[in-house]
């Protein structure tokens, strides 16, 4: 059993953008249904965890307004589909900083003590304080949760395990809108004994205490 | 002459927490009125920066409000003088961001477009998404200006240097506290046929053009 | 057409520890055979980019002979199999720096020019100087090939990606022994309109030129 | 009192290129035997650390030998002095990866254990796989010492501080060419109540123990 005082749960991108109607994803025509799947379990978990007293991170993707941080390619890339990043939503400018659409979803509001990684890239770690958080907490394991599974998810654990952590995705608590895609990130990461961490459900972490 | 086109202007920690009276600086006793003198010439580079498009970046020393991003070393070390992170002061808590205390003076205000990097550390670069926003403008060299020179323009500098960055430090566009460690800084820039790339006056770079 | 001026090819890991028997992967239960089929196309890609004066870097993934620059839980993990890393095996101690089957295959010899990068991640790019190396070549799009396509490719194009390079990963000059897990990994490069670059066919990528 | 098991020695840059007649420093007209002054301290630290299990790391400037990884101001800047990296020297190739000048001193010989950090920036931590040893090891504190101190020595301490690491910079154990610059850089170390840390005496540190 994992040591929970130097354990961490992460929450990944469970933004209105992409769990919401009228958001990015849903501009994108991505099944927004899908998406909100793992709210439920990931609303235990984060009671769990605040019982706890675990570390909780929550990320958001997204941009500055002034899209200087904004890759020209990628800027590119979501043009090509009908939600282009900073054009102008029901729920604001597409998943920019400060819009309404870009934020965390009502059902698991951070509160105060648990950061907010503001992320440009789809994995948490690149150009963000989120690896300096977590030295500064002794963290050497991370659960990692939220959408998408083969994305964001996905780029989180792979760059976690390299920079050090021992990573436990939870496969209950995170969701892709492509569920062929869903399975195999999950698979990618048993591949040799372990390659990426572990993978668990939710009800098992539950019954982990100090 | 440097290309122009792919260079930028950075300003270091122009805050009030250094720059104003009853700020962080001045609770831990350090002279602010000499953090003060380069506001002129750092104003007329900024005025030429605007008028040649250079790209223009502002820092912001400080951590967030639960000081999760706050090393403990550095928390204790602060305590150790009048000056203790997020201990409230006139301006507000200091260097603590959302303060005012902890924003960026009103004499070198940023405009539209002019990205402000919020650092947990001395070097800009140091859990940032610094390096991210100069690699989207294909930015290779840096004119840096800001206080102070010992601390986070030489932490700057050198970490710039390292990453391939060619850096053009403002010798009258910088200060600290300490004339003698002023100078030694730009002094150390220049050993070795200029290791840390090069000083100038704010002058020359002022009849810089395309 | 991408800028072949700004193009690297990169191979990542076509080492005798993955592509020959006796290695780690045949330790390991892998089928060597199928991590050999990308060799010809490799071949191909080589001679083609030698011809047009790409930047070409190999990768080996590994470790220092004193083991220091291994997790404990990497270690943990490969000993669960029949391949720890650092076992005496035909060809040397497994996955150690400096050993026969640590080196590149002979079909795909580096030449002087072409650095090898040796990684003790799976990204080419977790502390290594690989990011340096492409800076210096002003290197903007990486040509990926290599083995596995789920594991060391796969955190290979994320990283480049989040670090700012368009990628292509040639799927028909990376392998995976897991055939399911290698044609779902190109898949997630093209979710979201190309998320993570763009695949291409070996054939393709030949006919490209200046 | 630190806690010596989260203790490393990092001895920085001993080689024949900085400390011997015809080396790299020596053709750039550098008092070399000024170099050599912080060996005798050095070696006293090394005995202790080894006494005391301590991990020691040792680190090397220099390039790989296509010189892919310099960055071509860097190449620029050493050929305006009589010591341009890669030129012909009496000790092989300056500063390349390989030559017999680019090696450590016999003074300060590295034993099987202590990992040699191969660095191509100035900062041992740029582009090398430095902190990933420390993790592994869960290193918290550094003691650094070797030359030059307003150069490498400083660099590495500076960005270790912004990695989290609590730095002891051991003042008669690091050296420079220029004696005001050895004082100056020693002194910033210890403004603002230790921002980078403490500077220590060795004699001061052979007393620490478990």
């Amino acid at each position: 059993m994992i040591d929970l005082k130097c354990t961490a749960l992460i929450i990944i991108d469970m933004q209105r953008d992409f769990c919401e109607k009228n958001g990015y994803a849903d501009h994108m025509g991505l099944d927004v249904e899908i998406l909100r799947k793992p709210i439920a379990n990931i609303q235990k978990l984060l009671t769990w965890a605040r019982q706890h007293q675990l570390l909780v991170v929550h990320t958001r993707e997204g941009h500055r307004t002034d899209l200087t941080d904004l890759y020209p390619l990628k800027k590119q890339r979501t043009s090509g589909l009908k939600s282009e990043i900073g054009a102008v939503g029901p729920m604001g400018k597409l998943m920019l900083r400060g819009e309404y659409g870009h934020d965390i979803i009502d059902e698991i509001k951070p509160i105060s003590g648990e950061p907010i990684i503001d992320k440009p890239g789809y994995s948490a770690f690149a150009y963000t304080d989120l690896e300096l958080i977590l030295k500064n907490r002794d963290i050497k394991n991370l659960m990692i949760t939220g959408v998408t599974t083969e994305v964001c998810v996905s780029s989180t654990f792979r760059q976690a395990t390299d920079l050090g952590f021992y990573c436990i995705t939870v496969q209950d608590a995170c969701a892709s809108a492509n569920e062929d895609l869903h399975q195999a990130a999950l698979k990618m990461i048993e591949v040799e004994n372990g390659i990426f961490g572990q993978v668990m459900a939710t009800e098992n972490i539950l019954n982990f205490s100090h």
